[in-house]
């Protein structure tokens, strides 16, 4: 499978993998899926903030169209920081 | 380094695999990126097509932000078609 497919198929699996049989995440969901994949979130405030960032529409969960879109947006703040430090 | 590091890393370093030192994707560039990493794009009308889609503002070049969202929204497709297929 190609790079960008097996990209495609993680961010699929990673969601799925924390959101369980309801499809979506709740906080404590979130907490974990961040403290695992990102190493962050162990302080309460960290989660929380990571949490009000991904729900969008404020509905107390992450569905897989915010979880996708809080995706793209690391992958842009990741762009910017390695422009910023290249010569 | 964690699954969704992972695939945050491949998309970057796919995009820029392909862009160059403009740091832009032009039409040939798309259509080299979506032979490779999606196997698709062989005919001239489907690699247009693709091209159309990602240049979002028109400008004639695909940036790092308009490949991010093509990227999001196949998994959001991905998701949705998989979705559909379940009991």
């Amino acid at each position: 499978m190609s790079n960008l497919m097996d990209a495609i198929g993680m961010i699929y699996a990673i969601f799925h993998e924390h959101a369980g049989p309801d499809k979506k995440l709740n906080k404590a969901e979130v907490v974990k899926l961040v403290r695992k994949e990102l190493g962050k979130g162990d302080s309460g405030k960290a989660a929380e903030s990571f949490f009000k960032t991904m729900d969008d529409d404020k509905d107390g969960f992450v569905d897989f169209n915010e979880f996708t879109t809080f995706v793209a947006a690391s992958c842009i703040l990741l762009n910017e920081s390695l422009r910023s430090s290249q010569p």
